[in-house]
């Protein structure tokens, strides 16, 4: 299993995400304002391992400036790198709690006492998710993922791609099917990448695909992360979850979303009130930096989109498996 | 409004669509071995445009060779080319009927004739089909589609886009989305080019976004076209069309399959029955030449997926537009 987020002390090092698996090379963030810079450009990405590098880049400002001043402009830069995961704003809320009433002289000590704490939380969490989603599902199992949710994306095993983990773990694992997740690819580059790394069987496709394997049972069930769940289970998740969602219900299969209790957003009641990030242009007519339309092509970019609770199986956490009706909020 | 097959008496021109946008060149075919190849290597695509194309090939062979057995082995070789789209074989079948009794001084000018007839009304047809698919529809749309059903589909105005055109033309079309269809890209390539030539317009998206684009009523309507469509109504075309067509039912949208009656097959009575052809795995692994993915990664590559009758709201033809639950084989 990859270490994408390697806290040194002095500074942060993260596996710089947008050159794999072509290239293995790590960015430095020394400064908050750096390490916000790698989450907006997607040096690290991932609801949860987004929550974690926040907290390392509250730690940096503090280190180089341990005024109060300093800790609240880093939240400020760091709050406003992505707007969709709600892990990002629960990582920094939690430094605001810990670190209030501000003391200056200690505040750097703490930062950091809490961020490796928040660090090896996830770690943790990653595994009782993995245990709780694999329980949840019997026998031997082909799975659709769309996305990825493994050590790339999280601290540590992987939310969707922990069950899958834990799932191999007990021989239960036939096979499982990574969606390309146009634009950004980060299937075809990560999820294969860490399940070979691993010696998981994956095959690849594009992402127009989970129809026809469902039709054709080359998968039995789905699962997915999330970047934000509402009080009441709709789920924001990587563009083209929903149709995956739709696909599966059609078909008769569980639907599976592997989240941490971080990722559920008390404060939001609905999916229809979770903000949708709208990326760059050139995501989608680029690939790999190369052009796969013409020069004055227009496009829509939304990174996310939001499945409705009523849609998912079951919303696995550290906590255990919850099943629709969800009532987060009470 | 561009013309992708071009007849010159002595061979055929086909525009190269492996190379659009980026290059606009013509691959000349003097033999029914060179059409064959072209029909594979998808230097032309889309169901209409290869019964045209296959049609010329037929004529060449008998330009060549005027005996039966030139004549029967290029309605082989032709035959073998691709194995999903109806219309290649519709179109053999044709010239096999109208050159029986073979008569070896008149096969060739009579095939031509054919080949002629054949390509003039798919022309015509588009025509019909734009006008009845654009009639289905009341008041100003905003389109999506899916791959490329266009000029360069067929031999005039399009299927799905031939709607889009009429829309057009009548001052209906807010905008039409295309999906980039993975992983050929039809959509990016293809279809946002033709839009543009013809001053349509147009936004890309990638094939995961339909289910946004439809919460947020960005698209109303879905028009996509066929490959085959069984007798029941069962409808293969580009791999992803299945969800967008199950996303389109969960928003209450209409799902419209444009499609020349050559397209359905009778003798094929439901969507199960339809052979889907599997695609080269460079074709997910690689976009525009490079890779996106691990050496070793294996991929599933089914090119076109099957959307149960029951998802459709309307099929259009040349003779009008049906409703389900349809019964072409009655």
């Amino acid at each position: 299993m990859v270490d994408a987020i390697i806290w040194k002390g002095s500074h942060l090092e993260l596996l710089d995400q947008r050159v794999l698996p072509f290239e293995e090379s790590y960015v430095r963030c020394h400064t908050a304002q750096e390490t916000a810079h790698a989450i907006r450009d997607m040096v690290v990405r991932g609801a949860p391992a987004i929550g974690v590098t926040a907290a390392y880049g509250i730690v940096l400002a503090l280190k180089n400036d341990s005024s109060e001043s300093s800790f609240l402009e880093a939240c400020e830069v760091l709050g406003a790198s992505r707007p969709t995961a709600v892990n990002l704003f629960d990582a920094i809320a939690l430094m605001r709690t810990l670190l209030s009433p501000f003391d200056s002289g200690q505040a750097a000590a703490t930062a950091e006492q809490v961020a490796i704490k928040y660090h090896r939380d996830d770690q943790n969490k990653n595994r009782e998710i993995g245990r709780h989603g694999a329980g949840f599902l019997t026998g031997q199992r082909r799975v659709l993922t769309h996305c990825n949710t493994g050590s790339l994306a999280t601290a540590g095993w992987g939310t969707a791609l922990g069950i899958v983990r834990q799932l191999h773990a007990e021989g239960r694992l036939v096979e499982v099917v990574a969606d390309e997740t146009r634009p950004y690819l980060q299937g075809a580059r990560l999820t294969v990448w860490e399940c070979e790394k691993d010696q998981i069987p994956v095959k690849l496709v594009t992402d127009g695909m989970g129809g026809y394997l469902m039709t054709h049972k080359m998968v039995d069930c789905v699962i997915v992360g999330a970047d934000r769940i509402a009080a009441n289970g709709d789920a924001a998740n990587k563009i083209g979850t929903f149709m995956l969602a739709l696909a599966a219900k059609h078909h008769g299969l569980p639907f599976i979303v592997a989240a941490p209790t971080t990722t559920i957003d008390l404060n939001t009641p609905d999916g229809s009130k979770i903000p949708i990030e709208q990326r760059p242009s050139s995501e989608v007519t680029h690939v790999r930096g190369q052009t796969i339309t013409g020069k004055t092509t227009e496009v829509y970019n939304p990174a996310f989109d939001v499945t409705p609770a009523a849609l998912i199986s079951a919303i696995v956490t550290e906590n255990g498996v919850h099943t629709f009706p969800y009532h987060f909020g009470e």
